[in-house]
Formats: C-alpha cells, structure tokens, sequence
C-alpha cells in the first residue's frame, strides 16, 4: 500500500501547485474585502449590529481559480421577516452599486456582484445566539469563526484538494443544480478524518444510513434524518448536512473515492478531454428533446422548478408505458432550457399487456373484465391472474409528450416552467435534426454523467 | 336468484336433451362392450385374474358423441413389472386384432382401437388390495366400483353437464394436452357438491389452496400438495387429483364459473362462431412462428415435450430481453407443429440498460464496473446502483430464437422435439407470409383462450 500512498501524496502536491491561491491573488482579494466591507459600513443602520466575511475566503478554504467573497451582514433579531429582506437587499444595493449589482435567492434574497471578476456576495443575517436561528444564513457567521479556529495551513490544504477532486467529478456544490457536497461539508469532512486520503476512504466504505458526527449525537435526532448520508452540522446537532446532496452525488463520491485508492492518477482532477461524437451517434435516435426559452430567474429557483417538471413528465412517460433510461435537463440560466430523455424504445407497440387482479380476489376480477372488456382484443387467465390485451391509439413518444404538456399549460393554475413551455417549445428526437451547440452540450454534460468510473 | 335458479334448470335440461346417451346409442355400447370383454376373455393366462369395464361408460356418465369405453385387464400382483407390460400389449393387441390396434402410453403402455367409431382402451393394471397401488392404473377398478355404487341418475346427468362445460371451454380431459379436469375428477365434484350449479358455486368462490375432500383428511398430507387446487381422490386420500389440473385450467373454470352464474346463457356450452379475422390482423405482426414436421408419437409424450421446448424457448426469448405476452404450442399429432409467442416488439432496442448491485455492495459492484466497463456505453450510478448502458449485437427475434435452437441442436444429446427440430423448421413473424391452415388454426387456437370471459 505504501507505493499508492506515496502515489496520492505526489498527486495532492501537484493539485495544490495549481489550487492553492498565491501571495498575489490573496492580495488582491485582502484589498477588494477591505474595499467592499467600508461600502457596507458607510450603509449606517442601527439595525445592522456587525459585518463580517465568511465563506471559503475567511476560512482559507478558497481554490486559485473559484473565489467568491461572503459577507454576512448581521441584523438586529428584533427585526420583523420582510423589513429584515429589505434592510438586506438595502445594503447589498448600496455596497456593490458601482458593481452591477444583482438579486439572488436561497431561503432569502441578497445581492450578488463581480469586483474585478470575483464574485461577491452580501447576504443578510440575524445576528441571534447558538441554536436560535431565524434564518437559514444564521448559521454561516459560527461555521466561519468555527472553521478558522480549526483548520491549520495542513486542513486547509486537504479541504482545496478535496474540494478540486469534487469539482473534477462534477459533484461540488450545494446550488440546486449540482446538489452536491457544499464547501463547508468538505471542511467538515476534512476536519473529521483528517485528510483528503481519509476521507476518500471513509467513502469508499459507504454503507446505507451512515452518520458521520463529531459530537455524539442523540440516537432520537439522529432517526428522524432520512436521506441516504447523515453529515451532522458540528455547530448545530439537529441539522443534517447531508440532506442537500443528491443520491447521485453520493453514488458519484463512493465510486469515485474506490476508484481513486485503488489506481491514484492525477486524471481523477482533470475535466475528461474524450471525445463523446461515438456514443451520441450510438443513441441519439433514442433521445427525446424538449426545448424552450425560459425566462431569467434565480438559478437555484430555476434548475428547482426544471428538475421538477424533468421528473414529473417522466413519471408521466413512465406510466404511459415507455421506459426512460436517463435524463437530464440543462439550462445556461439565461435564456434555454432543454430535457433530455434517453428512452429504450421511442414508440411503444401497438399492443398492450394490463396485468389484473389475481383471480381468486373475485370482485377485483369482476370489476377488471367490466371495465377491460369491452376494449381489450384478448382476456384471459395467466398464471392464476386476470389479463388483458388493448391496442394503442397513440404510440409515439412525442405525442405522449406533448399531450402531457398541453394538459400542464391547460391546468387552471400553470406555475414554473409550465409558465415558459406555454411560451412556445420543441419536441423532437436526436437524430430528427442537426443539434445547436446548446443541446449538444447538454446532451454531452448527461452522456459525462460517471464517465470518470471508466478512467 | 330464483330466476336465475329457472334459467340453468332450462339450461341443463336442453343440455341433457343433446349430451345423454339415446337408448339405440347405449345398446350399440352395449353389445360392442360384450364383445370386446369375450374377446379379451378368450386370450387365455392365467396370470390374468379379472376383466372390467371402466371409465364413463361403466360409469353412466359418458356423453352421447364423445365416447369410449376401457378395459382394465387385471393382472396378478407378483408379475414383473416388464413381464405386466408385454402381457397388457399382448392382450389388448389380441382382443382388437380386427380394428387396426395402436399402442399409447400413459404412465404404461396400453392398446387402443376404434370399432364402429367407438374408441376402445384397453389397459393393465394390477390386482391389488386398495393402497397397495403398483401401477397408476391400479385405482382404476376402484373408482369405477365407487362412482357405480354412489351416482344415481340424477348425478350421472349433473356430470353429463359439467362435462360439456369443461369441454366448451376447453378444459375437459385430463390429456397432457388439455391438463384440464378428467371425467373422474368432475364426478367426484358432483358427488360431493351434489349438482353441476353447486359445483360452479363452490368453484366461482375459489381461494388459493383450496381443498375439496369427501372425508376429513390429514393436515399433514395435505401440506405436501402443491397444487393451486387440492382434489382428495375419495378412494386414496394420499392422491391429489389437482396436481394433473394447470392453474390456467383452474383459472378458466373459476372465472366461467362466475360469469355462467351470473348471467347463465346457453352461449357458454357452444364452441364459439365469432370470426378472429380483425384480432389476428392486429396482433400478426407481433407473432413469432416457428414451425416443424415431427415425428409421430403417443400424443401425451409430444405434448409433453412440446410444452417442455415452448418454456424453455419463451425462458431463454425473455433472458434475452424480449416481452412473450402469450405463446402456446400446437400440433395435429401426425406430422406437424408448430410454436408461437406473441411479443411486445420482434426488435430489441439497440441500446440496454444493465441493473447492477447497489453501490453500498463494494466487491459486487466492484466486478460489475471490471465486467462492464470495457464493453459498456455508458456506466453511472442511479438510485445508489451502478447501471450500464450496452449496445447490442442483435435485435432481431428471428435471430435469437434461431440461435436458441440451434444451441439446443448442437448440444451433445438432444431429445424431444429438439430431434424433431434437427431435421428442420422454419422461423418467420406473423405478417411476412401467407398463413396456411394449420398455422391459423393454431393461431386461432391461441386466441380462442379466455373467449367465454368476453361473450
């Protein structure tokens, strides 16, 4: 094992000579900091009790090449909700307003910006006592002050690797469209185990419902949890940092942590260079695409309200009976959006098997040949239960489709996407047309989905 | 009720107006049976102790069209068991020299014969105390013994009529071919239900594992039947007449049970008239034939195997991905048969999605990623499994199913019908050729099953 350790030991030297920041870019990012907090100090509000900067910066947790500066701006707790937002949005304004300033959502409104293209984020917060939290940003001031007085230059350095390993296998970030691990569960992670090796390891032994806790915690907390990696919150026991990251992204880590000790290689932190024409050419005729124009929102609001319809006219499909083998929607949160469905069979055929009640459960049965009989070709017992054979009136996967849309858009209350699609959409297959490069890169961004498993 | 009550009462009695046995009818039986019974009295051994008549003519319960009448030559008990059977063959090939006698084989070999259109069986068994059985026809004498001292003319009429319902909706006749329910077992039903409407009650409310028993019998016997309906043969409570009965043959008289006693129409005893023209033009094309000459032999023995060959085709057909909606075998039990599966589609998709373990199973997923990673599209976690996507080589059904059988072929001792198969077949969907007369029927055949459930 020693030679592998040496291998991981060489690979995460060669990683932090690219992530860890330089003298250089920390300076300039010391004096754009200092420069913004004055900006939010000049905003005077009583109401406003401290600034202070968090996220990846504060921590020395921050990646050469993926900065964004947080300032949590601390509002008195007396503060009712809506004033709060406003006093928040207030600020924000004020402080970037050389900046193009922006409004963005998580559970609250604050306000993005680019100085000197780093991003900066001014978020509200109550400024409220451990465990008292008002809002969800409340948080974010302990888990700063929290990791600064724990993570040594070593941690540090483990949390970039770690974190650029994430990046790599697409899996880093808590923003709804990634659903994966947030900057600070690395911390958290590192801190734990120690290393990016150890936590690797951790993973590679994943088993279901593991609970991962610095503090013992309550068997009671810890039951009412239910997502498939429970991460304990180490400055609030009864939150559950696992809950924000998809099974996907967990699958992903355990595959790619196993994959990782076993044959180290610098690939795993490389964005794969593969060519995917082959595979598209191999199943685009198996691709049902559906393409609109959106318009602009809150990514996090965006890729929410996309998965969910992404899921919903899938089970759709489901039920109509065509049988989906991956999906996937995409977005460059300005104008397009588009899903994806990789499908086994495109029409269905034109005859229809309905399983029925098992014979001996009668009014079951009477109730099926009433209803199946006057439609079905075929009724007959197999296999001690009812069946019944229909013909399909419509088979195509597109009208399947777009039926469902329709019935969306019709439905008296259209909300989310149904609000864009009834703008105007697309339905067609992958090999019915020349794809524009924004479909193709979605449909390249879902066929990269795990392609590090095959490194 | 009580109309419905008069409606089978008139029923049954147009029934018994066509299906009881005329005078004329039962003196010509009559005097063919004599003639026989001094036929076979005239081979004179002394190994032989006792000759009877049997089945549904000793009995009183055959039916005008559909007779036979068997012989059951009673053979001393300490014959051996190859000496018993060249002595029945010698027997019954002496007593029916003048009709042109043909062996069959049930679970040993008997003579048959046709005088005047009658067929004729004549069968060995041993003469042994009840419960000392040496052959499976030992019990014979015994049922027709039982069933003349307890059905009187009443009860041989309700059996009349059940025997025509089974046999109308195709599920009469203990044969391989049918695996439905025997004269026997229908009169053991009337006997202890006491009419045919009774029966149909008792067969509309079945539940899993029923069992019928004249006596009070052993829990721990019937444990050890496995059988969807358990018939306790009234002279040997350690046989269970159901295990000879197939679930779809349960299954059918369950359901025509109910339908009958609901709406009792005399439909139900009519081969059905209806054209299958528009159901066969719907569903040919997602029919697979395959079609051979066969060797002639003992219908019971080629049904049999055919049965055997069509599970195993239909086994390997869905292994390889394809949906059977229904398949059945046929054959005119001369020179022909044929197999034919209805499926959802006749193409696999070029694309399959392979199920692996769940991540979590470290080793097993582990060797799927090593097994599949070379060969395989696409690999990714889904729902915390590792899943593959595959191109396939093949699609065709044709393709596959010839493959099949010529594995089957190649195998170093073929048997069955895999011998008949070796001289030839053909293989060819529904709608690529002009079906002949035998094909269609056994297409009609098929689709015939569960009629009486739409009448």
């Amino acid at each position: 094992m020693n030679r592998i350790d040496d291998t991981i030991d060489n690979i995460t030297l060669k990683i932090l000579d690219s992530s860890c920041p330089s003298k250089s870019k920390e300076n300039k990012l010391d004096k754009i900091s200092i420069k913004i907090k004055n900006e939010i100090n000049n905003y005077k509000d009583k109401r406003i009790l401290e600034v202070i900067v968090g996220g990846s910066f504060a921590k020395g947790t921050w990646l050469e090449n993926d900065t964004d500066i947080d300032f949590f701006v601390m509002i008195e707790s007396t503060v009712e909700r809506k004033e709060f937002e406003e006093l928040g949005k207030s600020v924000g304004f004020y402080a970037l307003k050389k900046y193009k300033p922006y409004l963005r959502y998580s559970e609250h409104p604050y306000v993005e910006g680019q100085v000197n293209r780093i991003r900066i984020n001014i978020v509200p917060c109550y400024k409220v006592e451990k465990n008292r939290w008002k809002s969800a940003a409340d948080r974010s001031p302990f888990h700063t002050i929290f990791m600064q007085s724990k993570l040594d230059d070593f941690l540090k350095n483990q949390v970039r690797v770690l974190k650029k390993f994430l990046k790599s296998i697409g899996i880093y970030g808590s923003q709804i469209s990634v659903s994966g691990f947030s900057g600070y569960v690395t911390e958290v992670l590192v801190l734990k185990y120690g290393s990016f090796r150890n936590v690797l390891q951790i993973f590679a032994d994943y088993k279901p419902k593991y609970v991962i806790s610095s503090a013992s915690v309550n068997p009671k907390t810890i039951e009412k949890f239910d997502s498939p990696i429970i991460i304990i919150d180490p400055i609030d026991s009864n939150r559950n940092l696992g809950a924000a990251i998809s099974s996907e992204c967990l699958a992903k880590f355990v595959l790619a942590s196993r994959l990782f000790l076993k044959h180290p290689s610098i690939e795993f932190f490389k964005k794969s260079s593969k060519s995917t024409k082959d595979i598209v050419c191999s199943i685009k005729s198996n691709l049902l695409i559906i393409e609109f124009k959106i318009q602009k929102r809150s990514p996090d609001i965006l890729w929410g309200q996309l998965k969910r319809k992404l899921i919903s006219i899938s089970k759709q499909l489901q039920n109509s009976g065509f049988k989906i083998i991956k999906k996937n929607c995409f977005t460059d949160e300005q104008e397009r959006a588009v899903f994806i469905f990789m499908i086994e069979f495109t029409n269905l055929s034109k005859i229809n098997l309905k399983l029925g009640p098992e014979i001996f459960r009668k009014s079951e049965t009477n109730s099926f040949i009433k209803k199946r009989g006057k439609t079905s070709l075929l009724i007959w017992p197999d296999n001690m239960r009812i069946v019944s054979l229909e013909e399909r009136k419509e088979t195509a996967i597109k009208a399947h489709v777009t039926q469902i849309i329709e019935k969306d858009i019709e439905s008296s209350n259209p909300t989310g996407v149904t609000l864009d699609l009834r703008d105007g959409y697309s339905v067609y297959l992958g090999n019915e047309r020349k794809l524009d490069m924004f479909v193709s890169s979605a449909i390249d961004f879902m066929i990269r989905d795990g392609e590090f498993i095959k490194l």
